[in-house]
């Protein structure tokens, strides 16, 4: 292709955005913001998500079928799973206008994912256990209603996504197959240039389950996640779900002192209650009151500077869902306003959950439940009983261990590009979706869902691939395979050399981006090679007289080359991006 | 691919649907309805969606670069065109519970066509003259509140369109590109096997011009457009624009008659109006009365059996748009209640369009414009003066001619294809777009859109190519080139062979839906191939011995060919299926 005829060239003052990958992608031309969270794919992106897609699709075909499904969908299906008034992502479409309205008033639901319409699509196909296992995916837009896009292409309100969904007689088979999946989405990440930052990771399987999901993280700096790696079991735990022990407090108090209530009116959080108390924040206690689903309400504590993790109180507490209760609860729990709840003269009916951290204090603070005053030198033993156990139920951060193998945690920032996700039965369960066995009986079937975000991995490989200079495309998704800049085009013989250079390399099927411009510099088009960021730059001048001169994105270093040696290069390049069989 | 793992099997019990290809399609397993209007394309569909997506993008490659917009837009966009608050088949995306909106309020329109976007965005790249022209394309999801949604693919809330948009410095240079996109799509239509029956009609070219805009209309028993020949200018009119004149009347009275007022309360229809009054319909007249938007009204007739041609009406009369007026207004005009509008002593200051159906009439009947009755046995020069014009403002039908050529039309049933469309200025001017010439001066820039709906070309293609037993595909767009049926596949020297032809096919590169069911009769594989329709059909059996079975599917013929013989041929088929350059 013509660079003189592109639409979309670089642009040389465009503004800085939040992230990497918006600044580079929108000044190289690649995209255009036209909203907050939505993006046009201009020539040169278009080209690299349909390389990362296609990739991505290669690898799915080698287990399951490629299928297309629309993103308007019916809101009935939506209230069968119950998620039509609970996600809350998800939009519905309602006409525009009057005479829209007039014409046809039905409201539907545009996609966030596809569960609400694989299952009853597999379940009016398939029923008879000799066609199971089977998986559909498909790649497509989703659509989110986010509250805040940022990043560029890491988080949109319309992006691209392949999503898979697998049918399975057994949970056995299931499993089989969900550890198959793990394989080929490293093959794919391995293709996309980022497989080797690339760790899987546990996460929470969500609320039906206590089982982990996976995500395929890729450590990246910028990244918007933390996982935790225990290096003892080689494990990657989600922020989310990192079992974790707190590090000994640094200073432990020898002496045990009395205990006292303090006047601290307003004074709330940890950080400030600790400057004015005087004492390390790991000496306060925060306690929360949470109300479950079942409206019973419960207590929960950490040391002063973790958070609690209301994924892990929810499986110890063994509920489906809790949020923190309202004030006029606290108070009749506490017997004080908001603010100076503490584990102190708790009523003996409510259940208490008290983290690991908490313990191994002396003189500790906690609330005083006494609107105002904090409680401190509190000693377990002495002004409460030792609990008979401490939870695990607080976020992880650094400096914690794994409970279970004491290692310390190495923490990473990182940035989720696919996920795998086991349903069990919680779909095929909502549409009544069973299966007739070989002894006749109906039984339930198997879920998974398997997810990988394309547009956002395109943001994601250029967070990880980039320089001062630009972008540094993997081979398997750079826009073309060679930038060619021809240089002196104003001389005929030169000019009539690059082109030349141009159709042979065409001819031999090779994808090349040819900056032809008489009118621009040198510098100016080596800087935009570079902010463009294709693997192979090759410039045809005046100095160069019957070679090329080659060189590689990300090197410093250029070679001289006769063209034939040049197509022999970029075709062994080449040929290694096919799929490994 | 192997039948016996492809998810979306033939139905055998599949109902009727409203259309030949919704019928088909779901029958074969390519589709599946999700909702009325909205599918998903199973692996056959996908398959073929593909090849007919691929062989456009080929073409569109030749006059434009391809892009990607999203499908969620700002609504100031539709509100700076004026677009928002009129289009009827506009959606807007809201939160869907709320839970989503407390999280994000913010409302998007989901866009049916995207000059909203691709304005603005050509706007932040393309100002100097040295740019132009260029033109930009898309392959797309595309959302529509239609209505009634009906004949499968061919009218959907949800479909697959391209859209390209082209600009330029002058309407010379528009119009130049514009012929040439003609060219290019009777191309795309050569290659998806519609070509020879699709012709290029004249259209409205929309309420700001006088052009046409052109419809590519494929001719087609079940079309739901009308088109009408001239075949002394070679030229096709969409029913909406074609000039016409109506043939003289049948039962012309010899003797004038007296005038006379006739009692009809309540009789207002033409065919019922002619039936009480006994007298032919074509002797009625129906007369309407008019608002502009320039608040004027105005007066239009038309013989009894036709329709007032709005379009038509709008250019004579000069505006912007029209409307029928309120009763109130009607009987302000006439002195009568609705119903009985006629021509007789109506207001001098109200302009009167005739149709010229009307004239070359003895005796007619029109409304008395005296609540209740009708006058019959009118007369013009007597009754009423003459008009000093007729116009053509009726909607033509069977039996018209071509005014000025006086031919009449044939006239046919069609489907469209594809339409371009020439803008003008209206969308750059709305976004204020102009380009700097070489004078340094700020000029208009000229504008086109061209469709092509790649989704209803899968459902028309059908509704084309088909027999009793199923579909029939052109092979460009087959989703195999091969069906490889294996008969007494429990014999298990026949099964080893026909497992070996499948996979010498597909080391060929060719692509084979080979039937590997054990337990499936030939009857049932034969009758499954002729319904999903692949070009050629291979069979290997006991009775083939060393050869294979050949037959190409609409044919009756068999022959036994060997293998590489088979090979030769479909590989020459395929070979003609490639882009001509």
């Amino acid at each position: 292709m013509l660079y003189s005829k592109l639409f979309g060239k670089t642009k040389k003052n465009s503004k800085q955005y939040d992230s990497i990958n918006a600044t580079l992608l929108i000044k190289g031309g690649f995209i255009d913001q036209v909203m907050a969270g939505t993006y046009t794919y201009l020539t040169l992106g278009l080209r690299v998500i349909n390389k990362i897609e296609q990739i991505i699709r290669e690898e799915m075909d080698t287990i399951g079928q490629e299928i297309l499904m629309p993103a308007l969908t019916p809101i009935v299906n939506w209230q069968h799973t119950g998620r039509f008034e609970t996600v809350d992502v998800l939009m519905k479409t309602t006409p525009a206008n009057i005479f829209a309205k007039a014409k046809n008033d039905t409201e539907y639901v545009l996609s966030p994912t596809h569960e609400e319409v694989v299952t009853p699509l597999a379940q009016k196909f398939i029923l008879s256990y000799k066609d199971f296992p089977f998986a559909l995916y498909q790649i497509q837009n989703k659509f989110r209603n986010e509250p805040r896009v940022k990043s560029g292409l890491l988080r949109g309100r319309e992006f691209r996504m392949k999503d898979l969904y697998s049918f399975h007689t057994s949970e056995e088979d299931f499993k089989k197959y969900y550890e198959k999946s793990k394989e080929v989405y490293m093959q794919v990440f391995n293709r996309l240039g980022i497989g080797k930052d690339t760790v899987i990771t546990l996460a929470s399987g969500g609320s039906f389950t206590d089982d982990y999901s996976h995500e395929f993280q890729t450590i990246c700096e910028t990244g918007e996640d933390t996982i935790f790696y225990d290096k003892k079991t080689n494990t990657y735990y989600n922020k989310e779900v990192a079992p974790n022990q707190a590090p000994e407090i640094k200073y432990q108090d020898e002496k045990i002192l009395p205990k006292k209530d303090v006047l601290g009116k307003g004074i709330i959080g940890v950080e400030e209650l600790a400057k004015f108390l005087k004492i390390p924040v790991e000496k306060t206690t925060k306690t929360l009151i949470y109300e479950t689903d079942k409206k019973e309400v419960v207590v929960a504590a950490v040391r002063g500077g973790y958070d609690i993790n209301e994924n892990k109180l929810r499986k110890v507490v063994g509920c489906k869902a809790l949020k923190l209760t309202s004030p006029e609860i606290v108070k009749k729990v506490t017997g004080a306003e908001i603010g100076y709840a503490g584990l102190l003269n708790l009523p003996k009916n409510i259940k208490v959950f008290i983290d690991e951290s908490v313990g191994n204090r002396h003189n500790f603070e906690t609330g005083a439940n006494k609107t105002h005053y904090h409680s401190i030198n509190v000693n377990f033993g002495r002004d409460l009983p030792k609990p008979k156990k401490f939870y695990d139920i607080k976020v992880a951060k650094e400096g914690d261990s794994n409970p279970k193998t004491k290692e310390k945690y190495q923490v990473y920032r990182a940035s989720e590009v696919g996920n795998i996700f086991p349903l069990y039965t919680k779909f095929t369960e909502a549409f009544n979706y069973h299966f007739v066995d070989q002894d006749g009986k109906e039984k339930p079937i198997y879920m998974g869902c398997y997810g990988i975000g394309s547009s956002r991995i395109m943001g994601i490989i250029i967070e990880k691939h980039h320089d001062n200079h630009g972008i540094i495309w993997p081979e398997s998704v750079a826009p073309f395979q060679v930038h060619l800049i021809g240089l002196d085009m104003k001389d005929k013989n030169i000019s009539s050399k690059v082109h030349q250079v141009y159709q042979v390399l065409k001819e031999k099927n090779i994808e090349v981006l040819f900056d032809d411009r008489e009118e621009v510099s040198a510098g100016e088009k080596f800087a935009d090679a570079d902010l463009i960021g294709i693997s192979v730059r090759l410039v045809v001048s005046i100095r160069t007289k019957e070679k090329v001169e080659y060189k590689r994105r990300g090197e410093n270093k250029t070679s001289l080359m006769e063209l034939k040696e040049v197509i022999s290069n970029v075709k062994s390049q080449i040929s290694n991006l096919h799929r490994k069989t």
